[in-house]
């Protein structure tokens, strides 16, 4: 008998089968089949971007974040990258009966903080308690309301000569939270990335009308954003191993785990696609916010390797990358 | 060290608490403080709707419904009871490794259907996978927007005098939930009631303009809910048990299980507070619906016992109807 396996929630192709075979079918709908981060609805003639997404990061507690912020970001960022202004979120707590509250206290502290942080709103919620081993600790939903005030990102904007960029180094989340996790022992000082983009995105967004696309590479990373983007399209993209910023403690980790930073998740790094001409204009943008000070152009567009994703890397080579097959690191969100 | 048990899910007492004197306080916004069903949002000059909830009912599948189907009910009532015609519906999962497939697939068809049933569309979702024993099975949260069509709905309008209604029996969907519940053996004919109130809501505000405020009575049932509209107002509630509607299914479990059924949950029951001089017209109008043809005038509103719920009993008696304290049944919806 088929049954679901961690694979299916890692970002990569199984969850993308389950998505298409499954829920696009069933929920047949023009808002749904859109695939954006958020969905956009007209409510009264004006654009309105709503997602969600749970939470379910082991442990709840890592270096630079823990799952609350973690929870508020997540969909700030999924509204951001949609061109919208986040304004309301909900907050829905399944929590494990013997949960210490104190912990609760400190989770709901950094969801408010959070929250100021973005200058939404939390303003509704919901709290469910479940017997004891009938859920980890505790998991967290978050969905979002927030007013398009740019409504002209599209792939279908995409062209071949566009470049790729990205607002900082890649992976620090997924390494964070995997230097926490039981069992595993490698000593680090990365800290999560886990940030919101709200204020990037708009200073980018007012820098240049040629943006063409947007998307935070998270479960998956970066590899399977770009295949997300590239899949069943005429263009192709390539990305260069030396311009992708990666830290020298993620590096590291990925030597030791025998992961590739490409797949690792960010929490708090836009990925954009740009007119070549205006690249300059938006890199510049974007560094003058302290989480895009270390922004890069890694990659561009082309009209060759139609649907793929290539990298050159530093050894002189060109190898495919796919996206995520399998699971690399389950519950990093 | 404190800790949150089950009590703090059942939204009786410890719950109000926990919201009262942690998110209330940590959210702290003129939204989040009307404590709606909906948060009401003014978004471009109309009034929206928003609501969450997350389903961990247990067993998944019970007589009368499902996970699935209770998850999009749920949240197209809370939408309702704040006079908002639900629109869209997010659908974020979260599924134990090793969930059969087919069965994901029967919630998922019943999660299509339930919408289709409501008129609205499912927009947008997420989908979670964490390893065997982190969760129990699958727990669903959905959340809603609508568009507010009649914004008067508020417990301030309440005045002494008006009377209480409910659109059908009570209990029902605890009582099938528990029926199936591992280790309980009772037989009972009882289906759970979970269905979508946004039809008949629309048909009582169409009868009367004086409906001034409604809820359905989910976690705590009916007594919960009348004592949270009653706390801390100018007005008491008095409610006749010999009115009240209850299965005669309904009443033997909970006299096997020493349950009161002012407690039980219903998932597609609306209780409404009506002007007298209106009441009537919006019995006749409810009973016109399928799910209201049962409806009942069950108590009114009184300028004594202020902030107090009272139920005139059977035997002549009169009792005080507290919020529930405690857990009576974990995991219902």
């Amino acid at each position: 008998m088929a049954r679901i396996t961690l694979s299916y929630g890692g970002g990569g192709t199984l969850m993308h089968q389950l998505i298409d075979s499954l829920f696009m079918k069933e929920f047949d709908n023009k808002i749904l089949s859109q695939k954006k981060d958020s969905a956009i609805l007209s409510i009264c003639g004006k654009k309105i971007a709503f997602t969600t997404d749970s939470y379910v990061v082991k442990p709840v507690f890592f270096p630079g974040g823990d799952i609350g912020s973690l929870a508020v970001y997540g969909t700030v960022n999924d509204l951001s990258v949609c061109g919208a202004k986040p304004l309301y979120i909900s907050l829905a707590i399944i929590i494990e009966e013997g949960f210490d509250k104190k912990l609760l206290r400190k989770i709901t502290a950094s969801v408010a903080l959070a929250a100021k942080k973005s200058g939404v709103y939390i303003v509704t919620g919901d709290t469910k308690v479940v017997e004891k081993g009938s859920c980890d600790r505790i998991f967290i939903n978050t969905s979002g309301i927030g007013e398009v005030y740019y409504d002209r990102l599209s792939i279908d904007e995409i062209k071949a000569g566009d470049l790729v960029m990205i607002s900082g180094p890649i992976g620090d989340h997924a390494v964070s939270v995997l230097s926490k996790r039981e069992g595993m022992k490698f000593a680090t000082n990365i800290k999560s990335d886990s940030a919101p983009l709200n204020n990037i995105i708009h200073i980018m967004l007012e820098a240049s009308g040629k943006i063409r696309f947007m998307r935070d590479p998270t479960r998956g990373g970066v590899a399977t954003t770009l295949n997300e983007i590239a899949k069943g399209r005429n263009f192709g993209i390539s990305i260069d191993e030396k311009e992708i910023p990666v830290r020298s403690g993620v590096k590291e980790a990925c030597e030791i785990l025998g992961f590739d930073p490409l797949y690792l998740a960010c929490e708090g790094r836009v990925l954009a696609i740009v007119a070549k001409a205006d690249a300059l204009k938006v890199l510049k943008a974007m560094r003058k916010d302290p989480i895009g000070r270390n922004a890069k152009i890694i990659g561009r567009v082309m009209s060759e390797c139609r649907g793929m994703v290539y990298l050159n890397t530093i050894a002189g080579g060109k190898r495919l990358v796919d996206m995520l097959s399998g699971e690399q690191l389950p519950r990093i969100c």
